[in-house]
C-alpha cells in the first residue's frame, strides 16, 4: 500500500474542491450523461454475453487503491477499456436471456434524483416525501393492476388498511412476509414449534423462496417443492397441494406459507391462484403471490385474468425492475395486513423516536422491511408512471408480446424446432426437436439411437454456440426432463429487426451444429 | 381510474420514441444534471428538517396514475414544488442529525454508471465486471483499513481465502453472517436446538442486530443486550460478556453470535474488540464487528487502533454510504470464511447453471447475500476510491473530525453546556447542564427542585425548538438516563462556517428557552 509513509505528501494531493461542489458536479455529470448516451447508441454492437475469462480484471487493475486522486477523464477511459468488455449487456437489444432488466430514461432519471437527494427514508420524519410518495405510487400501481381494495391504503389514511411497500428484490419481499407469517403462527402455537412449520411451493417456484425459508429458520426438511407436470402446464395443482398438506398434518407438522407464482422463471407457468387460495385458506396458510416477471403485464386488461383470485391471497409482489422499465432494484409488495409485517420487523430505539411516529399518523417503512436504511425508490417508479402513462406502458408491454409471437411464428415455419411449453407472455421456450437430430443420425448410419438425453445435449451445444458468438444471448431451463432454450423479450431497445436477426442467428448455428452431425447442411424449411 | 374505457384512445398517446432512445436520454439526462447541480447550490437555503405535516403529499397528487404521458419539464416542476418541501435535506451543510449520508460527485457518477448499465450481477457470468470489480475494490478498501490478510481475497485467487462483498445495509450484512453462524452451529448440534441459540450485544448495539436475530428465528428471549455504563464509556465489558455467557451455558443454552460495535449510534462508543474476541472464542462464538459509522475513519492511521483485535473476529462491516462519500446503499462486509456464507445462502437452480460456475474459478455473489439479484454497487465505490485517492479521503474525514473539535471548543466556552460522553470521531454529544437550568429556577423562586428528568425535558424542548426552525437539524439519544443532543458532522458540504452558524442557532434557542423559564436572557459566556 505504501499509504502510511506517503502521508507527509498529502499537501500535494489535497483536492482544493469540496467533493460535492455544484459546478464540478455539473461538469462531470454532463460528461457521464454523454458517456451513457453513447453507450446506448453503441450497445447493439457489443458482444451481448461478455467474452472475458475469469480473472480478467485482476490482471488489468492495480492491487491497491491510488494514493492520489485521478481525473474523471482517466476513469471513464478505463470504464470503456476495462469494464465494458466485462459486462454482459442486459440493455442490448440482442439480449434475450434470463428475464429482462428493462431500463428506461424515466427510470434512470428517477434513480438520479433519488441518488442526488440521497435521503435515508427509514421513517416518515427522515424524509416525509420519500414515505408519502411511496404510498401514493403503490396505490397507483395497485389500481392499474386492479388489485382489490384490501391491498391498498385507504384513501382516508386510516391505519386499518392494506398497503404497498417497495423492497429491493422478491427474495426480500418473501422473507418479510414469511417472517410475518411465521411470527404470527409462533405467537399462537409457541416458539418451540418453529421446527414444525412447513412452507409450500411448486417445483417451478423461484429459488428465492427456498432461500428466504432457509434464512427465516424453517427446517429445510419442511420445504415442499411439489412436483408439477405438463398436464397442468407446470402450474401447481390444488389437489397436489391439498394432499401434501394433509400428509404433513398427519405427520404432526404445521402448514404455514404458500408461494404461488404467476410467470415462473423456467417457463412463465402460472399457478391457479384462486383454487390454491381456496385450499390454503382452509388450513390458515399465508398465501404469497410472486408475479415478479409477469405481474407487469397484468396492467393490460387481456392479461389481468392471470392474477384472478389474488383477492384471497395475503400478499402480492412484482419486480418493476424486470419488465416495467424501472431500474434495479424495485420490487413492489402489497400486503393485506401491514401490522403483521410491523409486528415481526419493528424495532423502536430511542434514537429514532420522534413526534410524527408517536402521533401514529404516519408510516415508518423501516418496519415493513429487513433493513433500517432505505433508498428513495418510489421516485423512479413515479417518473416511469408519469413519463409514460398507463397507455404507453401497455403499448410497450404489448409490443414485447407481439415480438414474442413473431418469433413463435418464425419457429413454426422451421420443422426442425418445436415450442416446448405454450407461450403466455413475452418469452418463448423452444428447442431442436429429437426428429431433427434423428434424421441426421439416420442419414449417417441408419440406427435409431437418439434419445431425449442426446437431444438435450445438442440443444445445450446449440445454445452455447450461439451465446459464445456474442451476437445474441439466451439462457436455458430444464422442464419435465426437457432442456429448452428460453427466448425472453423485454430489453427496452429490442425491435422487430432484432428478433428477425436473432432467428437468423439461431438458424445459422443450427445449420452448423446439424451439419457437423452428418457432414452437410440442408435447411428443412417448410416452403 | 377510467383506464379501461380509455383504451381505444391509445393511438393518440403512444410515444413515438423508444423509452431508451439515446438522443432523448441525452436531452433529459442533461436537464436532470442541471436540476441537481442547482439543488446542491441552493440546498443550504432549504429548511433542513422538512416542515410538512403528515399527509401533505396525498393532498397534492392525484389518486391514480396518469393515462397519458407527461413531459419531463412538468415532472421536474412538480419535484421542485411538491417533493423538495417534503425532503429532509441530508445533503444540506446544516445537517447534523443521525449519522451522515455523505454524497459525493464520484459516488453519484458511479451510481449513474451502474444504473445506466443496469446489469443484474447475481453470478459471475451475468456480468463478470460487476463481480470482479467488487472483489478488487473490497481488497483495496480492506488494505486501506489494514484488515488482516485473512479477511481479503488471496492474490492467487484460490478459493480458500477470506473476502469482501457489498451488501445494501448493515442489517443485511448481520443477517447473512448470523444465518451462516446459525447454520454452522445447527449442523453440529441438530436443527431442533434452534431455540437454544443465544445472540450477544451491548445495550448500545444498533437495533439492526435485534432485527436480524428476529428474522433468523432466534428466540427473542435469547437476545442479550448486556448493560453498559459510563465507567466503560458505554463500551461492552468483556467481564459482563463472560458472566452472561456462563449464565446461559448454566441454563442449558448455546452461545452463538456476538456483535461488537465500533462507533455506536447513540454516542460512538467503541467495544473493545480484542478482549471481547478473547472471551467469545473460548465458547466458539461467531464475532461480527459492526463499524457502520466509524469504520471509515480507520483508514487514517490515528484512528486505526479502534479496530485493533479485528484479526480475531469472523466478520467486519462498515457502511460506505454513511461517512465514506458513497451514496446509499453500500455496506462493505468482509468475512474470514466465505464458505460459511455460501453454505447457508446458496441455491443452485438449473436456470442459473453455467460453465463459469461449474469451473469453480469464479465467485457467484448471490450466495453471499440475501437476495438473488444485485446491483453493480462496486462501481460507485471504485469511483470514490479513484476520484479522491487515499490521501483526499483521509483529508475529508479529518476535516470533519476537526470541525467536531471546533464545535466542542465552542461548547466548552459556554458554561451552560456540557459534553456528555467523550468525543471519539466527528460526533459531539452535549446538553444543557442541570445547573444551567437550576440557576434559572433558583433565580425565579430560590428552590432547588431541578432533577435530571427536568433537565432531560428541557434539552428535548431545546432540540425540538432548534429543529422546528429548519436552520439546522440534530437528533438525540438517551444514554445512562441522560437525554443528550447529538451533533454529527459528515454532510459533505459542511464547512467551518456552518458549524459556527449551528452553534449560534443553539445559543439563540437556548437563550429563548432559558429566558422563557425566568423571563430574561443573559448569556453566561465565560469572557
Amino acid at each position: 500500500m505504501g499509504s502510511l509513509h506517503a502521508d507527509n505528501l498529502e499537501s500535494i494531493s489535497v483536492c482544493s474542491q469540496n467533493p460535492l461542489d455544484p459546478d464540478e458536479f455539473r461538469r462531470q455529470g454532463h460528461m457521464i450523461i454523454d458517456f451513457l448516451a453513447d453507450y446506448y447508441r453503441d450497445v447493439e454492437n457489443y458482444p451481448v454475453r461478455s467474452q472475458v475469462e475469469p480473472g480478467y480484471l485482476h490482471k488489468r487493475l492495480p492491487e491497491s487503491a491510488p494514493y492520489n486522486s485521478e481525473s474523471i477523464e482517466t476513469i471513464l477511459q478505463d470504464v470503456q477499456k476495462d469494464i465494458i468488455p466485462g459486462l454482459t449487456h442486459w440493455q442490448s437489444p440482442n439480449y434475450f436471456a434470463y428475464f429482462p432488466s428493462s431500463g428506461s430514461i424515466a427510470g434512470f432519471l428517477g434513480e438520479m434524483l433519488s441518488t442526488g437527494f440521497n435521503v435515508v427514508g427509514f421513517n416518515w420524519m427522515s424524509s416525509p416525501a420519500a414515505t408519502e410518495l411511496e404510498s401514493i405510487v403503490m396505490n397507483w400501481l395497485g389500481k392499474m393492476l386492479k388489485l382489490p381494495e384490501s391491498f391498498l391504503f385507504s384513501s382516508d389514511g386510516s391505519g386499518s388498511s392494506g398497503g404497498g411497500v417497495l423492497q429491493g428484490t422478491t427474495c426480500e419481499a418473501i422473507l418479510c412476509t414469511l417472517t410475518a407469517a411465521r411470527d404470527q403462527m409462533l405467537n399462537k402455537i409457541g416458539r418451540e414449534n418453529i421446527g414444525k412449520l412447513v412452507v409450500y411451493a411448486s417445483d417451478q417456484t423461484h429459488c428465492a423462496l427456498q432461500k428466504a425459508a432457509q434464512i427465516a429458520g424453517i427446517n429445510p426438511k419442511n420445504f415442499r417443492a411439489i412436483p408439477t407436470s405438463k398436464a397442468t402446464e407446470f402450474g401447481l395443482s390444488p389437489n397436489s397441494l391439498l394432499s401434501t398438506i394433509l400428509a404433513d398434518i398427519e405427520s404432526g407438522l404445521i402448514p404455514l406459507f404458500l408461494c404461488a407464482t404467476v410467470g415462473t422463471t423456467s417457463s412463465t407457468a402460472v399457478d391457479p391462484i384462486g383454487p390454491l387460495c381456496e385450499v390454503a385458506k382452509r388450513y390458515g396458510i399465508w398465501v404469497h403471490v410472486d408475479a415478479a416477471y409477469a405481474g407487469s403485464a397484468c396492467i393490460c386488461p387481456e392479461f389481468r385474468h392471470f392474477i384472478d383470485g389474488v383477492e384471497d391471497a395475503d400478499s402480492f409482489s412484482l419486480n418493476a425492475h424486470k419488465w416495467f422499465f424501472t431500474t434495479l432494484d424495485c420490487c413492489c409488495l402489497w400486503v393485506k395486513d401491514p401490522n403483521a409485517l410491523v409486528k415481526a420487523l419493528s424495532t423502536n430505539p430511542e434514537y429514532l423516536k420522534n413526534k410524527a411516529t408517536e402521533s401514529k399518523q404516519v408510516i415508518d417503512y423501516k418496519d415493513w422491511q429487513i433493513a433500517l436504511s432505505r433508498r428513495f425508490r418510489s421516485m423512479k417508479l413515479w417518473l416511469v408512471l408519469r413519463s409514460y402513462g398507463v397507455a404507453n406502458l401497455r403499448t410497450f408491454l404489448r409490443s414485447h408480446v407481439k415480438m414474442a409471437k413473431q418469433f413463435e411464428g418464425l419457429i413454426a415455419k422451421d420443422k426442425r424446432f418445436e415450442i416446448v411449453v405454450p407461450r403466455k407472455f413475452a418469452m418463448v421456450c423452444f428447442r431442436l426437436k429429437p426428429t431433427a437430430i434423428l434424421d441426421r443420425k439416420l442419414g449417417e448410419n441408419g440406427t435409431d439411437y437418439i434419445v431425449e438425453d442426446q437431444t438435450n445435449e445438442i440443444n445445450g451445444k446449440l445454445l452455447e454456440s450461439i451465446n459464445a458468438s456474442g451476437r445474441i444471448y439466451m439462457t436455458h431451463a430444464v422442464i419435465g426432463g426437457i432442456y429448452m432454450i428460453r427466448f425472453a423479450i423485454g430489453a427496452t431497445l429490442t425491435e422487430e429487426r432484432h428478433v428477425n436477426l436473432a432467428w437468423k442467428v439461431v438458424q445459422e448455428h443450427t445449420d452448423a451444429i446439424l451439419g457437423g452431425l452428418n457432414g452437410n447442411i440442408d435447411h428443412q424449411l417448410e416452403d
